[in-house]
């Protein structure tokens, strides 16, 4: 069993290196946004032309970026959300509800201080996590049966 | 053609109202979320039993207003989602992402500010107004073919 | 807002009157099984001809019932599952599970004892409820949004 | 072809391994819950962290085992779900239904003293078995059409 | 609770008036093919012209017929499927088959002699009846729980 | 039974006034796009906001008629499109695509000089049919069997 | 691209060998039913248990069929039908439709006799062959862009 | 990650071999239409026999090459539609349209005389290019997250 894992969400922390890197020898294949930030905003208009307003600048990377972020939820298994401490993180509960419309097993990573403010995420989830070792946990006893 | 319009999102403001109102005489069925806060967070445990942990209290919760927000969202053709000027508004995002999942015709409302952070969000919409009376205007326009 | 429900399980109390009565000026549309259980037993036989073999007697009868069963669980937005002290009610769980996989609003009902076995029904329910009249609360509260 | 199959039900005897054995040099790739009693009981709690109430502790297990359930019955091409003659099983019979929603080929493996009590589950059955080898032949004649 | 049945197939004897007589008074809807052989086989033609070649003046006709069957088909909860004693009736077998992968309630009517030449369409179906007669204790069990 | 029918295409002729007037007495919901071709081609800046860019422009009008259009298809039981002598008609193609992907029954509606353009559209079609009141033809005979 | 094709119908001529024989060098992979009419007959019963009543031996035996058929229609991407001289083969346009009802693109063989008997199945198919060259040639056609 | 693309549209320039080879060395699988255009135009007679009427002549060649179009729409998750300067390319708009509706991302790759034509295709799409070259720029993106 190949378990397919998209890691959404905050792209200023290492989470996803850190459940990568845990993750080794586990039978499982990542995908990811793209997380470089500057790419990520700006990948519209390098591509296709640049735009006077930034809404259609945002507009035009969004929609690409989105290209990859459906491949990878709608391939996936198991969708992580990451909720880090800064910005709005919108995409990031886009994405969790995303996933969830499509039956996807979701895993919500996020500290105790966003508890109340993501309690519909997290009801929709099936599993809640505190930190990316976690995730590894629970990728290792869904494919193994073993617990840390 | 009746219209079915979930309005997702802020409930501090009177925005439903203003859409409700503004669109009497129009052929729209509107459904949305229990707007009242208190009731809102505490419902699990009002029916259910308390809980001594506020993740349990609060998922209680969230699980119930999961039964009328995924029967509001299903049902609709339409999803307007108001993002206001407070709090994470989490859920409002989640709402979105599930919509644009289900293929719903997604009408996103927000002042300027919110622009670059939910530009993912506006990616997935057929629309982004500023203010309730726009999505009346929308609307009407969609059933009648009416301009203002 | 119509909530359509069908009520799934025991067949030997009266839960679902109570809860029917209970939700009398509600806008919700019951549905349940046949609940004669002599009827639900030998209807297969008593359309369809007498066989020698008790399996096909029961498969004649079972498939007769799926024909309500399904419609009623397809056409629900909530499925309410009621497990009783006796029997081994596999039916029961078995349509949890089926409405489950539709993505059906599930509540369970159920007494503390059964709460061990049934965990993994429970999991995937939006409300766990010990009693009937805690399902009419829920479904007044999902129509209007009131609190006992 | 690859025959994608789902073991589902009982853990506490040797059915799957008589499966798996007598199924060698067929194609088939097999997937099953976790069989370890203790660590499907507590696996929520051992990497989430513990619980005051068994409820709880149950809840987070529950769902952390349906990423894997789910994943399984949602990749096979016939899940195969085995009543043993002890406990209530009513994730078996919920594994049953949730495949039968999803259109899934159904084998159910049981004794013949549940026979009338499983009739709603064997009428969604695509073969009714008593023991594994009846499964493996079943296996062995759909993939290369030889009887025993 | 209203059922929508459609009723396929054989259409040189009044089956169909049988069941729907016999059905008075009880909540269904019915729906049909044309019945009027020459209708059915001309349409094409009489109203998109002529075609010198039978295999396209057949063409034309069994799409137009096609318009009503899929719709008729597509919204019943029940599709029942009459085979007579004459000609080839592939296209009973037909919407049989289409019936049954988008998952309806299927009831297959057949004399005995057919019956091995139907063994997987019967397979298909929740019920095999002899005649209307039987049609119709099954509609008013469905509905209402009383046996003839 | 009621037919839905959605009217897709050229809107210079008055070729919807011909269909909805011929099936006055049948049982037909008709739906169409907004054919006022200033309104429909303006609508995006008149209620969002002006664009420099006619780019922008054109897609914000696209996107609120989308709302509208996506409604009527996926509505429809029948999605009639007719192509005219004059203009690209890309949106009528786009239609008829989006219908035939979603197994809606299509009845395209062109005079012969469109014939080999429009084959693959054609091949995907239940009618072929060259003048509106070939199609008020079909809708008689699909609900009641009466050929002209 | 590797085309998945699923040979229904007929098993008493060799019209697969000479497909799969016409078809080497071709990326395809085919799939069809066990094609050993003693064994198709009688597998229920040589599995699972002698049956008294003909009805149930035919029975058991097609839903184990059934196994193998659904897998091969459901993972083709061509679904070619073939409908021989003799016998009434209920279950090759059982079939078809459940194949079209899949939205699989479906070739019907068949010889001239029997065309207006199919019209139904033929209307919905993408290819009428009359032998199995015809069905070769349209695979390398499809695969290759090369003509005969 | 592989990116499966489909290739839709104009079959007169070089196109598809541009992208084909700036691709070189992505990770992504191509299809596309037979772009013979004789082939494609004769592949129906060609193999199935001769037709007196040019409607049928196209009717059977636009058959035979939906059966590739569909499975390479299908299996696609990025389709590319190209309208050319000439001729109708109503093939392409029913392509886009059949992509969308199946959820597809869609790239339109279009000059700016035909913007205003196409411009309900574009509000359907993940991104509008003018060449080539920026849809090889587009899949680098979402594979490599490298910007030109």
């Amino acid at each position: 069993m190949t378990l397919k894992v998209y890691l959404s969400g905050e792209i200023h922390t290492d989470w996803r290196e850190q459940i990568i890197d845990g993750a080794k020898g586990l039978d499982v294949e990542f995908s990811a946004p793209v997380t470089d930030h500057d790419a990520s905003d700006d990948c519209g208009v390098a591509i296709l032309g640049a735009e006077a307003d930034k809404f259609w600048h945002d507009h035009k990377g969004a929609k690409l970026n989105a290209i990859r972020t459906r491949k990878g939820i709608e391939d996936a298994d198991v969708v992580v959300v990451r909720f880090g401490d800064k910005y709005k993180q919108w995409n990031a509960a886009f994405d969790a509800g995303y996933a969830a419309a499509l039956g996807k097993s979701l895993i919500v990573l996020h500290g105790p201080d966003h508890q109340h403010a993501l309690k519909e995420v997290d009801a929709a989830a099936l599993a809640v996590a505190e930190d990316p070792a976690q995730v590894v946990q629970i990728l290792r006893y869904v494919l193994t049966g073993e617990l840390p």
